[in-house]
């Protein structure tokens, strides 16, 4: 049986029983950890699920931050010093990554609170997570500020770190080889397993399913 | 062993392998069929990996459309109209959803082209997808230029259609439950398998795993 939910039902929901429901509309996403510093060298780690490719040539990547939520010192040491990393959350650090959405205080860094290591690579100011396999590092674009008082972020791709076997021949990364997860609602944590990947599709032609 | 690639690199890449790359590196994506139609009643599908959860209260969603693909058919619809819908891609439409970023005509619609069928809700201008199990329909709020030439459409949620077993009581979407895949690089499909749902970070407390 399908439930038909009106706007006029949402606006009614219970707001918790909202929140959960409409963050999980948009489907599986991506669950990154953003790294940044300040100025003072104190260091900042928060939990993203919406993170997106934004072009490849550029190479750029956006990310959203709502009103009052978390990440907003993620945020603020952007806008101060430019640089932030993107850090896939693999299984291994599914729980350290989702306790970052605790509220600690600027004083106090994540990497310290959630266990999970902070490292820096030369030329490049932001940290990044030690325990990610897959790391992207960025500066600041362009942010900008949307109607709901939610902020794009979006950032230029400076580097990428990432383990030999999970690129393939073409430019593919094999994201199951780095164990990446992915979210679904606000809290949900699910692996994946590989279905196929599909030829580029042209009018007319039938789909292949591409081999490794 | 880890690679390190530079900027200057990705620069070098050549095209086709920078897209697979550049692609992949926001981690596991959602896979959602965007349904219009255009004044004259022409309708338009296209799958689209960029959606993602803008708030809740309002209750909006976002996605990109990127200069020169496949969905620009899409934003024209959505400017004249204001109408579109969102559709979980499921297991069982992976080759068709694929298929709909063959380069149509504006006069073809992806829906008869790749197998689809197209279904209308009363009072709502744009077409669903009947074989999706989770379908969003909305409304434009915001269309916003981003420096790269992408665009990033906003709409406010109107209805949802969703299987009445997949909602769960605290307001999360089961998406196992409706089938919804993923997606990966620009073409590799994948299923999900949960590892846990977890509790409400706060400082100082350990984490629970949530159970059903």
């Amino acid at each position: 049986m399908d439930l038909k939910i009106k706007i006029e039902e949402i606006v009614e929901m219970e707001s918790r029983f909202r929140v959960h429901f409409v963050n999980s509309l948009s489907g599986f996403k991506s669950a990154n950890l953003i790294g940044t510093v300040d100025g003072k060298g104190r260091e900042n780690l928060s939990m993203i699920s919406s993170c997106f490719h934004l072009g490849a040539d550029p190479a750029l990547m956006g990310f959203i931050v709502r009103p009052h939520s978390v990440p907003r010192h993620t945020l603020e040491n952007i806008l101060e010093t430019e640089y932030f990393s993107i850090n896939h959350v693999n299984k291994d650090i599914i729980k350290n990554a989702h306790q970052t959405s605790a509220r600690y205080d600027k004083e106090e860094s994540e990497f310290f609170h959630c266990n999970l290591a902070s490292i820096y690579e030369e030329g490049f100011k932001a940290p990044f997570v030690k325990e990610s396999k897959v790391k992207i590092g960025l500066r600041k674009d362009e942010v900008l500020k949307l109607k709901n008082n939610t902020e794009l972020v979006i950032g230029k791709i400076e580097l990428v770190i990432l383990p030999e076997n999970c690129l393939k021949k073409d430019g593919f990364i094999d994201l199951e080889k780095s164990d990446t997860i992915c979210v679904s609602g606000l809290d949900s944590y699910h692996g994946t397993n590989k279905i196929f990947r599909l030829s580029y599709a042209k009018k007319g032609e039938d789909l292949k399913e591409l081999k490794d």
